[in-house]
C-alpha cells in the first residue's frame, strides 16, 4: 500500500453561508436584528467571510428580503469579506449597487435540477454570467463574480452528473467572465474519493480561481469530503452554523457542514482559520434559541471541545 | 501544494461491534432472540466479522450475560469470524472454552482512564496478556489474541496521551504475545491528521498485525478519521449499527461510527466490503424498534442511498 505524504494547508477559510443557504431552507424568518447579532458575533469569533443573503424577489424568499441592508451592515466591519447570492442579472445589479465584495451565481450541472431549481438550462446561466460580467465592468464595480457549479457530484432528480460535464461548465463560467469558480455537493452525494478526483482536475484547470468547496452533510460524509479537498489543496469551504440549510428542490438534501464542527476539525489539525471555536459554540447556542423548533445539526455542541484541543493554532490570525 | 496520489485499498472489512460496544453502554437489555436476529440479518447483509459480546461477570454487564450462547450461535454461520471482548484471564478462559475466533483484550493508554475503566495500570494489562497467551497456548486453542489500545488519541480524564506511549504499549502487547493489535479513539478526540500520523507509525511497527481502527463519532469526525486511516492502508474498522455505543467511564463519549454510514462510504468509493447497504438499513430499522427510547445515530437512514450509488462494487464478494 502506497502511503502518500499528507501535506495539509497551513490555513483555510470558512465562509459562513448560514444566513443565506441556511435560512432560505427553513420556515423561521429571522429578524434583521438577529441577523445583525449573528454577523457581529461571527465576526467577533474570527469569521472574515460571510454570505449575508440573496438578491431574489422578496415574494420568493421573504427570509432574505433584508439582504441589501445586511450587506451595508456587514461592510462596516473591517476586513469582513461580504458575499451574496444572485440568481440573475437583476440580482447582480442589486449586488453591485449594494457594494458587496463578491456575488455567487449558481449554476446546476444537472440539467434536470437546473430546470427545477433555477428554471434555466446550465447554458442559460453561463450566458447570464456573461451579461453580469458586462454589467459589472460597465458599472466600474470591483465586485467579484463567483460561478458556483452545483449538483457537481450527482443529483436527486437526474442521478449521475458526468465529471466531464461539470468541468466543461466550470470552464464555460470562467470563459464567460467569472473571476472565481466553486463546486457544491448540493444533495450530499459526494464521497472523499469523488471529491479528490473532481477537485484535482478542477484545480488543474482553474488554478487559484478555484475558490470554494460546498458540502452538504446529508449522508454524514461532509467533513470527510472537506478533508479530501484539503489534501488536494482546496482551502476555502462553505459552512452553516448549526448545520442548517439544504435545497428546497432536492428532497432529502438537508444540512450544510456545520461551521463549528468544521472549525473544530481544522483547528484540531493545526490549520489556521482565525476562528475561536468556543465563541462559535456560544453563538450556536444563541442561534438555537432564535431557531427554536427548527432541526439543527452538528456534533461538537453536544460533547464540547476535547481537553486536548489547543486553540492556539486555530486563532493565530 | 503537493498532491499525493490516493491509493485506496480495494477491500475493507467492517467488524460489527454493536452487540458488545453498543449494547454495553445503553440501558435496554436486548433479548438473546433479538441478538440472534441481529447476527442472522447482519450475516445475510454480508457482514463476516462480528463481536458478539464480552466475557465479564453478568452482575457488571447483564446486557452481555449471554455471550457464550451467542458465540455458539454465531459459530454456526459459515465463514463468520466471531470476536469477543475479555477484560482478563478469567474472561479469556471463557472465550477459549466458547471457541471464539478472536478475543480482544482492551488496554487504555491513558493511565487515568485505565484505572477508572479497567481498575488496572496499562502494565497490569500487558502482564495479563502474557498470562492469556500462556493459557491459550497451553489449551492448544487457535483463538487469536488482539490487544486493543484505547484512548489512543487522548482521554477525557487525563487529556493528552503521548504518541510515544501509545506505540510503546502497542509494542508491549505484541511482545507479551498478542497476535494482533488495534487502536481506538475511545472518546472521540482524533482528527484525520492525528489518525494518519499515529497509524503510519503503528503500521510501520506492527505490519500486518495492525488489525483494526475503532473510531467514535463523538465530535462528528468518525468517517473522516476512517478515510485518513484507509489512505495509509488500514483496512479493518469497528462500527456499530445505528451508531450506538460509547464508554461508561468517558463522559460525552457517545456513539461509534455507524455501520450503515461506513458501509455506504466504503461502497461509494468502490471499496469492496461484501455488505449490502440496503439490507443493513432494513436491519437498522428493526433494531430501532428493539431499542425504542435509546438515542441512535447515523445519517444515511434519514436520506437513503444516493440514486448514483451502485452496490456492485460493494457487494462483490
Amino acid at each position: 500500500m502506497t502511503t502518500p505524504s499528507n501535506k495539509l494547508p497551513a490555513r483555510a477559510i470558512i465562509r459562513e453561508v448560514g444566513l443565506r443557504d441556511g435560512l432560505q431552507s427553513i420556515a423561521t424568518i429571522l429578524s434583521t436584528a438577529h441577523k445583525h447579532t449573528w454577523i457581529r458575533a461571527a465576526y467577533a469569533a474570527g469569521q472574515r467571510e460571510i454570505e449575508v443573503g440573496s438578491f431574489v424577489p422578496a415574494r420568493l424568499l421573504p427570509q432574505l428580503a433584508d439582504t441589501a441592508e445586511l450587506v451595508a451592515y456587514a461592510r462596516t466591519f473591517p476586513d469582513l469579506f461580504v458575499s451574496v447570492l444572485v440568481p440573475n442579472l437583476r440580482g447582480a445589479e442589486d449586488a453591485i449597487a449594494a457594494n458587496a465584495d463578491l456575488m455567487i451565481v449558481p449554476l446546476s450541472a444537472s440539467h434536470a435540477h437546473s430546470l427545477a431549481n433555477l428554471r434555466k438550462t446550465p447554458e442559460d446561466v453561463v450566458a447570464e454570467v456573461a451579461r453580469i460580467r458586462a454589467a459589472r465592468d460597465a458599472a466600474g464595480s470591483r465586485i467579484l463574480i463567483e460561478g458556483g457549479v452545483g449538483t457537481a457530484f450527482g443529483c436527486t432528480l437526474q442521478g449521475q452528473v458526468e465529471k466531464r460535464e461539470v468541468l466543461r461548465l466550470m470552464q464555460a463560467l470562467l470563459d464567460a467572465g467569472a473571476d472565481r469558480v466553486s463546486m457544491a455537493d448540493t444533495v450530499g452525494y459526494a464521497d472523499p474519493a469523488m471529491v479528490r478526483d473532481l477537485f484535482e482536475d478542477a484545480l488543474r484547470i482553474a488554478g487559484d480561481r478555484f475558490w470554494c468547496g460546498h458540502f452538504h452533510d446529508t449522508r454524514g460524509l461532509g467533513l470527510a469530503n472537506v478533508y479530501a479537498a484539503l489534501e488536494v489543496g482546496v482551502t476555502r469551504f462553505d459552512a452553516c452554523l448549526a448545520g442548517i440549510g439544504g435545497c428546497p428542490h432536492a428532497p432529502g438534501a438537508s444540512g450544510n457542514v456545520a461551521t463549528e464542527d468544521l472549525a473544530y476539525m481544522l483547528g484540531s489539525m493545526g490549520i489556521q482559520t482565525g476562528i475561536d471555536v468556543q465563541q462559535l459554540l456560544a453563538l450556536r447556542a444563541q442561534a438555537a434559541q432564535w431557531l427554536a423548533g427548527e432541526t439543527l445539526h452538528g456534533s461538537l455542541w453536544q460533547a464540547g471541545l476535547p481537553k486536548t484541543f489547543t486553540a492556539a493554532a486555530a486563532v493565530a490570525a
